[in-house]
């Protein structure tokens, strides 16, 4: 179903689990596959930022790539319709999301007025039309929702079925839960955040992988006048995990949210934090200093966010074409507004 | 058209300009009609906070009004039609969109959860979920979108056909463009913060009535935690109105506004303030104080705020039965979350 529309771009496979097992990738198709002997050959001891037996695991791909735009998406995800019955060209809406501005600073209730037929309503300040880039496009999902456990128990027939012709930002200050099943991100603007932390085999908790990239993005785009936009585009996701298993992965970030969300909430970094690697690691400090009371896990993870970005400086060293201040997403390396 | 829509309800209609001409109302409503000397009549010299020949006269309505829920619409909106071609019962959108929480500390990337068939998605902090009491309900237009006349002229035949199937909260700390339009507001909760400011005849600018309202409403409600929705209903907009007249009316709102929203997101209210009564007199002292400079209208806007709010105290005594603290909207009288 997807081969149409992943042909045309290249792929990079990061294989979970046993390393022996052979992956059977189709023919045609332009990619790299790695498993752990790779992940651990090419990090070495920073292999140990990289999760295990988890769909944390992609952030490996985001290491290695050297693309400007990342779109990453779940195996049980497949091409959605829309209402009228079109197949989704899901990579074309996210490249669009990402090459159109963001409004992070002011709602626009007419949503994206970047989009064919809207553009900013009465009263929207002209000043801020400009809009910010965008570093990251959230797409959505028919059929199964993307529920947490107990509600994945207390609903087990809702399916979504609400087909929403929108793209939207996500205003700066505002919070949200970035679902990694299918989803798209400027990698020179905001990739070294798009770390999906220590998850899976021998730790604590599992499906909260995203959810940390989001919120750790989110803060940083927030400080760096970068925009994050959700809604189109649909994926048609076929099954729901299982419950039961996804609640014992689930129940310890279930609490512990309550206690990260308001760390989240009040992050405010330093004026002198002006590249995502700078703000990562300051963000790390915050993280061991804020959140390692709640449990020794998070001392953990702040360790490992610093390794994360240790081993993306050492695989993307700065360039002379892209020094490091542009390449992490200062105004003037921002994507021109569309002309309309 | 709106006949089987409005009939079950209480009309008030506040007549612009000339009160000596007989405005015809069509048999089998129940309504009040006020014109300029029942304005004068009723508020004595307090009637000067009430603009004149401009639509931002209809909050005399929300004045006298004795309902919780207040509906107000412009006279060139019909009933619309939803993409199956049922027409669109907006009252019933509205009321149903302020019945149901608000949830403005954490964006839902599935809309309004408390519509059928949609949740909290994974990632949601539970904490958050019972969400905020819904005070405003913001409606959109197809056909004529609501743009400022240099939009409307840059591209006189935009027409917004997209019917977007959602109601999404305006996160706490984000502000957006109300328009009058298609407003839906819980009087009890946040009516005193409805004043449509100084417009029209004798006054410097138009066509900023609306968006005052909203940014005054909208900062009194984050801090009183309470929400503002978005989206659904649709009404139909018929006729766009003259960019020239448009252009003369608003000019000077077009560069104010440069200073006023930056004014807006810098608003902040003393705990003391626990009644919207008593953040719309604080913010009056702000406008005065931080506005002042820009031009003396709003010198003389921040004066009317306060004869605004001694008129609805005059015409709204508190009751026993509604307590002052009460019917401003602390939480106990918040509307119950729907069960789902």
């Amino acid at each position: 179903m997807w081969r149409p529309f992943f042909q045309p771009y290249h792929l990079i496979i990061v294989q979970d689990g046993d390393p022996t097992k052979t992956i059977r990738v189709p023919e045609g198709f332009d990619y790299e596959l790695y498993n752990r002997n790779d992940v651990n050959r090419i990090l070495g001891p920073k292999a140990s930022c990289i999760s295990f037996k988890d769909s944390a695991c992609r952030c490996f791909g985001f290491l290695v790539s050297k693309k400007k735009y990342i779109f990453t998406i779940d195996d049980d995800c497949f091409v959605a319709k829309d209402p009228s019955g079109k197949e989704i060209n899901a990579l074309a809406q996210h490249i669009q999301n990402l090459l159109t501005p963001s409004t992070p600073f002011f709602f626009n209730t007419l949503y994206d007025p970047f989009r064919e037929g809207a553009d900013f309503v009465r009263g929207y300040p002209f000043s801020l039309r400009e809009g910010a880039p965008t570093a990251i496009s959230h797409g959505l999902w028919l059929n199964i929702p993307d529920y947490d456990a107990p509600t994945q128990l207390v609903k087990p027939l809702e399916r979504n079925t609400r087909y929403v012709d929108a793209v939207m930002t996500i205003p700066k200050g505002t919070l949200f839960p970035m679902c990694g099943m299918n989803l798209g991100f400027d990698r020179e603007l905001i990739g070294p955040a798009m770390y999906f932390g220590l998850m899976g085999d021998g730790q604590p908790i599992g499906r909260y992988d995203d959810m940390w990239a989001g919120w750790c993005a989110k803060v940083i785009c927030d400080h760096m006048s970068l925009g994050v936009k959700t809604g189109l585009p649909y994926i048609w996701h076929s099954k729901a995990s299982n419950p039961f298993v996804n609640l014992k992965k689930e129940y310890k970030g279930i609490y512990w949210q309550e206690e990260i969300i308001p760390f989240f909430q009040s992050v405010a970094f330093p004026k002198e934090c002006i590249t995502v690697q700078q703000c990562y690691i300051e963000l790390s400090n915050q993280v061991k200093e804020k959140l390692g009371h709640v449990d020794p896990y998070f001392q953990k993870l702040a360790d490992s966010m610093v390794t994360w970005i240790e081993a993306w400086e050492e695989l993307n060293p700065p360039t002379k074409a892209a020094p490091a201040a542009q390449s992490n997403g200062v105004k003037k390396d921002a994507p021109a507004p569309k002309p309309k």
